[in-house]
């Protein structure tokens, strides 16, 4: 994979795990936070980028610190752009 | 201080001190990065909450990379929240 890795990427697959780590289902997540249920699925999938208070409202309903989150989405960036600067793998 | 230092807040402060440590002026940095000078001055004063692309653009044209800007203020938040718990500080 060659493509950028896009904050809202991070930031979705991030908060994807940690409800899954939770089992909690979307559902539970968006009425907690207060947001629709489609509207969840596009920030869990990185297509939408959320405002700084829905990502607060999604991380309250996680019980899952957006100050960890940001630190945790930066690594992963970095990682990736890290794995872009590897060579290609021989098979 | 009291108030919760939102993700923009933090986003804002770090872009605006990364382009004041480079010697930049608003203008310089809102035309490399495609951004009208109004809405730079409004992500820096945590007014706006700017997308991932424009994240990109503007840590692009000051030569700073997203993933150090994201873990950054993940630790500010951080900072900022640990603050609120210590005791008030008697005078």
């Amino acid at each position: 994979m060659s493509k950028n890795l896009l904050i809202r990427d991070a930031v979705g697959q991030i908060l994807k795990e940690q409800r899954e780590q939770s089992k909690l289902s979307m559902r539970e997540v968006a009425q907690t936070a207060g947001v629709s249920l489609g509207y969840l699925s596009e920030i869990e999938r990185g297509i939408k980028d959320p405002s700084s208070e829905i990502i607060g409202s999604v991380c309250r309903a996680l019980l899952f610190d957006s100050a960890d989150l940001l630190v945790e989405a930066g690594m992963r960036i970095r990682e990736h752009e890290l794995s872009l600067l590897q060579p290609t793998r021989r098979s």
